[in-house]
């Protein structure tokens, strides 16, 4: 297989002011074309370092492709450094410096004399167009006859450079550089699925499917965070087709071992899948949170047309609310406490019936990191959900330890999983 | 000054399932401390070139950054091959697997062998604690002697790994790294601070303070996202207070022309300084939110303590429910819409009477993507604010291609702001 490695050049990556999203496309796009991309490195505008990276680059991959450096000033060295790298003198180009004095008078800015430089590519490479701006890339084709020369080892390479601007790396890489590394390489592609599940760790994910872990085709890898786990599967083979086709066995086995454990896949997550639920069964719901303070009705209402099936949400966040709204009976609070069964279960039934919805549900707990005790340590948290002829409850221990944001995702997924679950006993 | 290289580690991050975000937390953070960081690179889960990248790092800064691969499946590899590249034994410590054990009690999943796996450190390495997850990270100072039998020049360097789940690291950064690396280094003191802003633009920021953009000595830097705006300021001396002295001018000058234009330091939030701000005034807030669906009271209640002025909030999503819960008249509905500054009124002034607050405040808009039309486009945003004898509304015209989540979380922040501002003039 082909290999590939991708240079960001930029001091504002470096100083994080900029966030390189560029990588992740490029990183993706490659995977697609069945490239593979063992290294990713990101450089300064530092002529010194941008040749060294390159070089490293170049010594290890067959396509290195930069992003960044391409634009009209002083600290724009990405062509220059190439061309000091392969001793290659800088040509000005009068069709790309045509193209770039059209791009001016049509925005009517007056043209900076520095925008000169962007017309120069060195001597060899070919232009890689933008039609998005007025940096061009280039596609630099390098013979093994030319590689030796510096000692870099290989039959072939070529680099590709592309501007920092998004829009325009994504419009270049579509129009022109893709369908060249297409054809540049007859290579397999690569297709790739997650699996995303609830309700069990990342290392007891990792031991139940450990027989899958070590597959060459596909790949499976386990991936956790905030209480959610994923397992990626990777496919490759001579078509798109192909490759699901290989996926297809392990991500059959993993659907049914993991059975509702297994919530969705790739952008899916437990509000989008609970808000199909919802609407495929034609059924409202509405929240009373208390320790949550809005985050599950912020989360149901993340999805576009929630309101189809979310009318209202309550936080009662105080006994009086929770009382005046919900009607919990005072002798719960008194007895029990707002953080109880008792409290979320009155709290689902008053919200049910408040709201007039099929479905209420209710999250009463301590968020921390104050108001724990002994008796209800901060992670405890009790979740209702009442139906008008049914009502089921569960509670989590999370570790106190937790941040308070933490355990309020974590609460909020739980009880959005228990929405889930109950729905999916209806379908 | 002190240089540092980021060294991500996953071939999730090559294959471009995910984004990168940690490397840009972690540049600025450097940044911000006053380190060097010339290099970043990212590489798979692979051995040979985990100690490749990780040797080569080291080899060029004084400090080495990982993040990712510290987890308990077999494709975790960092420590593993620290300890091989350095050939320290990796020692078993039963502190840190008490921790993990107390962990997976408090959630109540069993734990898995492997997990016994993120116990272990290289010997001569400190434990890095994380207290949101199972996988503590190590730092390890390396002396000369030991640097110069593995042929790497330098007096002393250290690493520091992370997880790779973005939560854990911040938490892990704030908490023991960050204060660890400003002791770290003897000579010079750094000491930031940044400087909050809202309702100013990033280049409008910059062009107001051009003149201090350039200094040495205090540096100040503009960033921005999400509607929201900051300078940080970095000054340098012999000791912390030195380095405060040094940059207190600046901070002078800004707080004095940026007025309430800026809204706090640091760590602050708008959520933050609204709830600063009640509980000085012992003055309660009940919201009823709309487009925002739970954003607003979520951020309220992020905040520890909140429940002192936060009592009942309402998500009113449906026509119904602001008609039966806050008395929004029909006929306002009718002739004005959900979306218009005649809703926003009654809604303020609805939810201030339910939950007896003494403000209430209301946001109604289009968060799109769907949804929107000629008369009223996506991002048409109104507020209201209502106490029990004034009134004040604003409405907000955000660009209708930012996405949902960007819609709702700038509405959100106008919608504090304008808490904050109405607090502050009874001040």
């Amino acid at each position: 297989m082909p290999s590939a490695e991708i240079l960001s050049i930029g001091t504002e990556l470096l100083l994080g002011h900029v966030l390189d999203t560029n990588s992740q496309f490029l990183a993706r796009e490659l995977a697609g074309l069945g490239i593979d991309c063992f290294f990713r490195s990101t450089v300064g505008d530092n002529k010194v370092r941008i040749k060294d990276a390159a070089l490293a680059a170049l010594s290890r991959a067959d396509i290195l492709i930069t992003s960044g450096g391409l634009g009209p000033t002083a600290d724009d060295l990405t062509t220059e450094c190439l061309a000091e790298l392969f001793e290659a003198p800088l040509d000005f180009d009068e069709t790309v410096f045509a193209k770039i004095e059209k791009f001016f008078i049509a925005s009517r800015f007056p043209m900076p004399e520095s925008n000169r430089k962007q017309a120069l590519r060195p001597r060899g490479a070919d232009i890689l167009p933008n039609n998005n701006g007025t940096a061009p890339g280039i596609i630099w084709q390098l013979d093994e006859s030319t590689l030796s020369k510096f000692a870099i080892p290989g039959k072939g390479k070529v680099i590709l450079t592309f501007p920092g601007v998004p829009q325009e790396l994504y419009a270049m890489w579509n129009e022109t550089a893709k369908p060249f590394l297409q054809n540049y390489f007859s290579g397999k592609k690569i297709w790739s699925c997650q699996l995303k599940h609830f309700g069990i760790g990342e290392s007891a994910l990792a031991q139940k499917y450990a027989h899958l872990l070590d597959l060459a085709n596909p790949t499976v890898a386990p991936y956790a965070g905030f209480g959610e786990c994923r397992l990626t599967v990777t496919a490759k083979g001579a078509t798109e087709e192909e490759a699901k086709t290989i996926a297809k066995p392990v991500i059959d086995e993993i659907l049914q071992t993991s059975a509702d454990h297994c919530y969705g896949f790739d952008d899916e997550t437990l509000e989008s899948v609970v808000g199909k639920l919802l609407l495929a069964q034609k059924k409202t719901l509405a929240v009373a949170e208390s320790c949550t303070g809005g985050l599950v009705s912020q989360r149901l209402t993340d999805i576009s047309g929630s309101s189809a099936y979310i009318k209202l949400n309550l936080i009662t966040y105080s006994n009086e609310a929770k009382m005046d709204m919900l009607q919990v009976p005072e002798s719960i609070l008194v007895e029990h406490g707002a953080v109880s069964a008792q409290c979320a279960e009155a709290m689902a039934k008053g919200i049910l019936k408040l709201a007039k919805s099929d479905i209420g549900l209710s999250i009463t707990g301590v968020a921390g990191p104050d108001g724990g005790t002994e008796e209800k340590p901060v992670g405890l948290v009790y979740i209702g959900l009442a139906t008008r002829n049914a009502y089921r409850d569960s509670h989590l221990n999370l570790p106190s330890h937790l941040s308070r944001a933490n355990i309020r995702q974590r609460a909020a997924s739980a009880a959005l999983n228990m929405v889930r679950l109950f729905l999916l006993e209806n379908t």
